[in-house]
């Protein structure tokens, strides 16, 4: 087998791992819900248990795809702006300035709605007013996100992320200065508060805002930018692994990371990133990816979800559905393609949250070793053959098991 | 959940861990002894076990505790010295270089006992006559340790711990120069050449030493100093993490870490750091100081001392007693209380030292996660959900589960 390459599958559902939960007879979603398939894979191969960080540190979900995709976030990770701009599409380059956005309603100077009555439909219209202008030497790119979100990039000489966000995170009060927190941030404060200028008298004009009033809706007459990071140098994983990738992905932080290691992405309208997602349309799209690339990164965001929002029984009736969709990739893979499931964090429903709990993990590939673990959840699995591993240990084994890993030494 | 914190209970059993002993019919002293409250731990919480530094890695109890509260060892532990002297009570502060120190007995410049005849009384009269002396520009503190042992400390600018030990670490040769072991040592060497001279000279004076000789007992008429360190730059606890922290301990090193750590002590002179502490005692204060902090270090030393002087069956009684007073920690303290039980580091009796063998760990907390493992003991632990971990991974795991821990990243 030395020298032939196998197929990889990295199937990552979104705050899957959890705790125990009372109206669960004291079992986790994953422990209480049926998943033949996810046991499936436990049961032929090898499990485990991850930090996806390290043991006890609570991932974010950038963080985390970074760490499972094999970068190191500490070197790299610089603030969320940068992933949430790549994630709505805009071809961020090396020391671009990136700023999250909300969409905002602003009256007399002050937030009235920071979300601009959940604003749902218009942004990309109000968006396209705002995005190309220049203000000093500095370029401005614009895009909406999903719902009220938007990203910002600035782009130029002199920039630095090292400024105050020019959100107020509050109600009732005028949008803040922005202000520099070093030397450095001098410039970027300066064009900042200029863009959030310009784009209130622009916003405040634009007819579509008109239209709202005239419904008796929130005019989103204002920007909030917050979350600044400078774009870091980051290799495409097909420069540093040698790994064609593709992503499929709802998402737009996960989106976000695949754009900005060079992974490709399989976007569908259907992939919302949400409940309603298209669970089995982005199984068929995984083992089609397969195709013309060596591994294929799937995100299902919905346990996560439900675990923000303490429903234990929704969340396990999800993991139902996901495992399905996991089925038909089972039977549908090249027979030697390498199968990893796990999750990028724990949700536990009870702390509706983030939490540094280590995540479950199985691998399958045909002919590799398999052990005794028959079930997919976050105790089972810590009986494993794998035992307990870094997220940033993963992609160098699932190398390894597809035959890419390169011999250090002699 | 979510931001509400719980409160942490870290017990540690000194020296606990061990390694079968043919007395005890091949098991360890934890294995023999009947510990219905350890492995009511182990039962409703998780388990594993942990390199407290590093795989076969033998650690002391100093490095062990900084590695237990989240310090790397690796960077900040500079010597026994400083964290011997902030344990008798000196507020040492960074940059001061610390010894150990040893009361003795010197005649015709001979040492002719290390211990001074293993001086029990008196030695903090004698301490007094010693500290606040002025060397050149240097500062000298010393205070007294239990029985024959003493703490000095040097103030002052140039002073460096690069010097030879005051020390020859044998009886029938003289006491040895201090030499610099590099040209930073050079103004150390003479202060602390000039200080053992001085301490000589007023010692040998000192009433407390006639009454001693006139009673047949051997004066102690020199300090021998050992095991230099600067005092670091070490954040307290608070500051690194935002735990109010509080520690109910006994034997000296390990209150010198919290001293130096920002860990409130609870003192009593019924916590004597020996095999007659009072362990009730010490689980009454802990489950009391939780009321104002947010996580309480116990430990307790007897263990350690078994395990030194190879008496297996007195270890596994010490281990019961320990375990009726975790009993009491467990029915008194608030029911969402995170407690975790381990030890700093193994002292197997058949080796009668400190050994790098892994130690368990058991950790429970309501609600949180739960594995098959119904007993606490070196073996049975192993087979637990926590896997394998080091020391320094322990206090994230317990932030995580007590709630404290910040999301890094989105």
């Amino acid at each position: 087998m030395a020298g032939v390459h196998r197929k990889i599958i990295l199937w990552i559902c979104d705050g899957m791992g959890d705790r125990p939960h009372l109206s669960l007879g004291h079992k986790t979603p994953l422990q209480y819900a049926r998943t033949p398939n996810m046991d499936r894979v436990a049961a032929l191969g090898q499990c485990g248990i991850m930090d996806v960080i390290a043991p006890g540190v609570t991932p974010g979900s950038d963080t985390a795809h970074l760490a499972l995709l094999g970068y190191d976030p500490h070197e790299i990770y610089t603030g969320r702006g940068p992933f949430e701009a790549a994630g709505v599409g805009i071809d961020v380059r090396e020391g671009d300035v990136a700023f999250r956005c909300n969409f905002a309603t602003v009256k007399d100077g002050v937030v009235v709605d920071r979300r601009a009555g959940r604003i749902k439909e218009g942004t990309e219209t109000l968006a396209k007013a705002l995005d190309g202008m220049v203000i000093e030497d500095v370029e401005v790119i614009f895009r909406a996100g999903a719902e009220h979100r938007g990203a910002l990039v600035l782009r130029g000489p002199g920039l630095s992320p090292d400024v105050t966000d020019g959100d107020p995170h509050a109600t009732g009060v005028p949008v803040p200065e922005v202000k520099p927190t070093s030397p450095e941030g001098e410039k970027t404060s300066r064009v900042l508060n200029e863009f959030i200028k310009r784009a209130m008298e622009t916003l405040s004009s634009h007819p579509l805002n008109a239209e709202r009033e005239k419904k008796g809706l929130l005019p989103a007459n204002a920007i909030l930018p917050r979350g600044g990071g400078v774009v870091p140098h980051i290799p495409s994983i097909t420069e540093k692994t040698g790994l064609r990738v593709a992503g499929v992905v709802g998402v737009t932080l996960v989106k976000g990371i695949c754009r900005a290691t060079g992974i490709d992405l399989v976007e569908r309208p259907e992939f919302t990133g949400g409940a309603d997602t298209d669970m089995m349309g982005k199984a068929r799209e995984a083992v089609k990816a397969l195709q013309d690339h060596d591994m294929v990164l799937v995100n299902v965001k919905a346990p996560d979800l439900m675990g923000h929002d303490d429903r234990p029984m929704e969340k396990a009736k999800t993991i139902e559905k996901i495992d399905e969709a996991i089925g038909y990739v089972l039977d549908n893979m090249p027979g030697d393609t390498i199968f990893a499931l796990t999750a990028d964090h724990s949700t536990p429903c009870t702390f509706k949250e983030h939490a540094g709990d280590p995540v479950p993990l199985a691998i399958y590939g045909r002919g590799h070793r398999f052990d005794n673990v028959g079930k997919y959840d976050e105790i089972s699995c810590a009986a494993g053959s794998i035992g307990r591993i870094r997220g940033m240990d993963l992609l160098p084994i699932l190398m390894n098991m597809g035959g890419y890993s390169k011999k250090y030494g002699a």
